[in-house]
């Protein structure tokens, strides 16, 4: 039904001046349209879909109350930005969406000048608007500068951070709190039960009043009336946290109803200082099956809106996710010390499983990565052993922890680095290249990189017998589809293994590129090393190899600068041994979004990529 | 006067043990010999003064409260922590604090059973004392875990984070806020502006009634009671913000009145859940001088108690901060779209004058690096060029914000960063050692490397110039005293120069230890390349240099591994070239406190450990 909407009112809008000419009446039926609009293209490419069904009427009365691009809009997370893409210019490229050279899945300055600034990593929003609203105060303009932020996303510390220093700016930021229903999913922490508490009871009644309560950061006498009247009848509002920080509260209301919204964000526009509008919107609102299992319609892939997500037929391989989450239950049936944690992740990481079978070991601590890491510390220097479920871009929040509370006491933490490499759709903002250099340069860690699934389990095991910080690098989706055992048994610390033994030529792989290795020097015939840890580096291994061969290669999918391959250069160069060596891996670059195998093979590192590279670095030395 | 204390009953304590056979009565007079001792001690030994002078009641009290060490104590930032150690076993050791093979200036889990938890860098004790409260209650133990945090720390991010974790958990946890006196410094943002308004007042009235106030949290009928009181006379207390967050909130009591300490504490012990104790101290208490100016007192070196700091007569060579400070304000005076960032650290950064000269273009944003990052990535989108001056350890509190906000939107930011490379008698916490390795993995980030002052402002006005992220690090201290110009004028963006020709052996050197490179190079006729930068790397000389020379020696004051000498290495292997290369930098290991010159003779980077190194590993060049 919804997909037979004509779009006629839609089509009209081809940038927010359009939708700006229309009268209030007519913004509902737009609201109508954008949304099946949405769901249609969504169903069509895959992509978030819940959290955007959310925020069709608060884009919607943004962009008609504000003077965008004039006025910033700061999408926290930005995954809920394609109804704002559908209407600044970007509809009829929604079927390109997160595709190779097609739209981002997220706002990107590059993409549009409505995209205020890029964002995907959560809880940014704030401090890079606060940071837009002081720039126009000082240069004279007159613009504001919005953030929209949801619940989850407020309780990473840099969005605390920001509000403590946005409460005492005298500018016009306004922070909007996106905030999603409670009842979907059980509230992590106490600032999402403070939240629900604030729109259980007489709270969410105000909501009618919407109009009335904006008034109050207004004129001081009313303020004062309104005080004395409301004290006099005992009746005195709590103060809520955010006005604690400075900030003129007004909330919660109703993120569906379009014409409240517009209502109270054209008065919020005129008062002055930082402003805290509270909205409750629904996860997945105005299409059934997604309100029902908003989880489920997070980021599906293609679907018929009609008949909803279906189980696939096929078993398909398990991915290293799933590995891991087998693993993390089975090593915890077989050692009670075992804890673990997830900042936020608990479905991305795997650990549905787990969080069923320890509840009491199992530890969400929400969207708060610094704190998962030394909260983890603190764990481990009581004798259990905590493991760190956290994508390789995540880990970034937490470097400084990494280091200073882990890495420093020598704790015996494992970092379960899903994520590692490329990561498809999600783009560069998302890309796990970065952990083999920011993580072998800081003493005690060990990296380790499994090249399959069944070495990703016994590598995790073998990290968890260590006695210091190890983390196991694995890459997004499946692998090699390699049966994975049902031991928990190590394998040697530190320690490499000659896969292939060729002549001239060997490859030092270090991850899941092994595969691709394999294939090209069964053609060239090339030694394959499976080093299996960037660090500690198999130096025995690789002399003996090295002196063994005429010519280097190595290889993984991570950044090449600082990577696995400098660790080999490192140390043939300390052992004085001079060898020809190609480094392949990830190019100093940040690389887009599109689908993973043509990334792959774009970066040079599918088999045919691999083959053309050593031949052209090495076609003398492969001749002879 | 107060020197001549003979410390008889602190000399009777070698343990808490003995502390807890002291009478209740006697704790003043304990309290009174523990701060003399202190005093007398830091002024012999230097260190940190103000901040343990705050500590001095509170240590007594959870010493003589709490069973440590088997219930966990967790300083947070550890500074303060000098009364906690003369109380428990290492008052002897006072006269070896902070130098090499001495005490740590902070907590060590290595040094002391009661250092539950190492800290240094602010704001992870809340995180760190959960982990071991849940710990404790998954091993069925009955122990209390206590975090003793500062105001200034409470702003940062990772406080909020584990607040936010630990109000909805039923642990033994206890949180002390460590309040120092607001009047001292001006607060910084609104939580610092809140907890005024909560020692305002009818607040802190309170502090006499502790006793009782501390009840509220147990019998319900009691708490019904006086709410039902209060409500009646219309005097309800506002809830504060650490209630909002699941604690029991007890205070503000005065933390130097430590009988009420004490009794305050033996009711807290026994409450169940969260707990929050509100501390009122003054830095600098009990010694006027530092009263007056606990920011002079902070950290100074040796004094004479009775008379005080004084002004050395003879002017020092400009550090490396003052360099940067007054680059900083003659740049803002060229160009006013020229901003400036700390995270509390307007002293240690030499921010001091520009602040005074600019207030308006002046942002510090409190202990938020990640806010501090993120926020200078939207000022850079509206055009303003800011400068975030932050030292290199504290980078890592923002290492994904510079990736994700920043390096992917390639922004105009330059990271001025201070304390690069080995920092003295703040040890492995602090040590700038990491930043070449986690920078220069980035794309679009630039990482140059002054080799003395003057240089250290022509780079910053070079990185002042690009339209991309920058880093600029320098060390701590001075450097060789070289006369700094007083131009704006950029160096070549990404180019080395040749600083001394030799022949055969070449040192490519990265930063300030071209000078003892230029010493040993004088010895062995060798050729000296100021390299300038990590990245971009100056390709075009380095193939030049490596094609003149036998061997190569690259010289950096920072982690060896993923370094600057790996770049060279990097570069070398691209380009085909086989040299013999010998890396020299900071080794793969934490290093300690100590004097910094010996800290890097020990790395072997003075002179003479430089010149042993190159003619061991090229013996046989250098004799032929």
């Amino acid at each position: 039904m919804l997909t037979q909407t004509p779009y006629s009112m839609l089509q009209s809008i081809h940038s927010p001046v359009d939708l700006r000419q229309l009268q209030r009446e007519q913004l509902g039926r737009l609201a109508t349209e954008l949304r099946a609009y949405l769901l249609e293209s969504v169903s069509k490419t895959g992509g978030h879909l819940s959290s955007n069904l959310g925020t069709v009427e608060l884009t919607v009365a943004l962009h008609y109350v504000f003077n965008t691009p004039h006025d910033r809009v700061v999408w926290d997370v930005g995954h809920q930005t394609y109804p704002h893409k559908i209407l600044t210019g970007r509809r009829e490229r929604m079927s390109s969406l997160r595709q190779l050279g097609g739209l981002s899945g997220f706002p990107q300055r590059a993409e549009s000048e409505f995209d205020a600034f890029g964002t995907a990593h959560s809880s940014t929003s704030i401090s890079a608007a606060l940071g837009m609203a002081l720039a126009s105060r000082l240069k004279g303009e007159d613009r504001h500068a919005i953030a929209v932020i949801g619940d989850g996303a407020m309780t990473a510390g840099m969005a605390f951070e920001a509000m403590n220093n946005a409460g005492v700016s005298d500018c016009n930021l306004l922070v909007i709190l996106n905030d999603n229903d409670m009842s979907i999913s059980p509230p992590v922490g106490a600032l999402n039960r403070y939240l629900a508490k604030l729109m259980s009871g007489q709270f969410y009644a105000a909501a009618k009043n919407a109009g009335k309560t904006v008034l109050k950061g207004a004129p001081p006498l009313f303020e004062l009336a309104r005080r004395f009247e409301e004290s006099a009848k005992g009746m005195v509002k709590p103060i809520t946290l955010f006005e604690k920080f400075g900030f003129n509260y007004v909330g919660p209301i109703d993120g569906h109803d379009v014409d409240t919204l517009v209502t109270v964000l054209e008065n919020i526009k005129h008062l002055k200082g930082p402003q805290f509008l509270h909205v409750v919107t629904k996860k997945g609102q105005g299409y059934k099956l997604a309100e029902v299992d908003p989880v489920a319609y997070h980021g599906p892939g293609k679907f018929d809106p009609a008949v909803g997500l279906q189980q696939s037929a096929i078993p398909s391989k398990p991915s290293f996710t799933q590995v891991f989450g087998d693993w993390l239950c089975d090593m915890a049936a077989a050692d009670d010390r075992l804890v673990a944690i997830t900042p936020a992740m608990r479905e991305g990481s795997g650990m549905v499983e787990f969080e069923k079978r320890f509840p009491t070991r199992f530890f969400d601590v929400g969207i708060a990565e610094q704190h998962a890491v030394t909260f983890a510390a603190g764990l481990a220097c009581e004798g259990l052993k905590p493991v760190v479920a956290i994508y390789s871009t995540f880990l970034q929040r937490a470097y400084d922890q990494l280091i200073h509370d882990v890495a420093i006491q020598n704790l015996p933490v494992v970092f379960a680095l899903d994520r590692a490499g490329l990561v498809g759709a999600d783009g560069a903002t998302h890309a796990g290249a970065y952990d083999i250099p920011y993580l072998r340069c800081i003493p005690n860690v060990s990296v380790a990189c499994p090249a399959d699934e069944n070495e990703c389990r016994q590598l995790l095991s073998t990290a968890y017998a260590q006695n210091t910080p190890v983390a196991v690098r694995y890459p997004r989706g499946a692998g090699a589809g390699v049966a994975v055992t049902s031991t928990l048994d190590a394998l040697p610390f530190g320690q490499g293994e000659i896969r292939r033994q060729g002549q001239r030529l060997a490859f030092l792989v270090f991850g899941t590129l092994l595969q691709a290795a394999l294939q090209v020097a069964e053609k060239l015939d090339a030694t394959v090393v499976n080093m299996r840890w960037a660090k500690p580096l198999d130096v025995d291994l690789l002399v003996q190899v090295a002196a063994d061969h005429d010519a280097l290669v190595t290889l993984e999918e991570g950044a090449v600068m600082g990577g696995a391959g400098s660790a080999v250069l490192e140390a043939l160069a300390a052992a004085g041994l001079v060898k020809p060596l190609l480094q392949l891996g990830l190019r100093d670059e940040f690389i887009e979004h599109g689908d993973p195998a043509k990334l792959l093979a774009l970066q040079g590192l599918d088999a045919r990529g691999i083959e053309a590279s050593v031949s052209q670095r090495f076609a003398a030395l492969l001749a002879s």
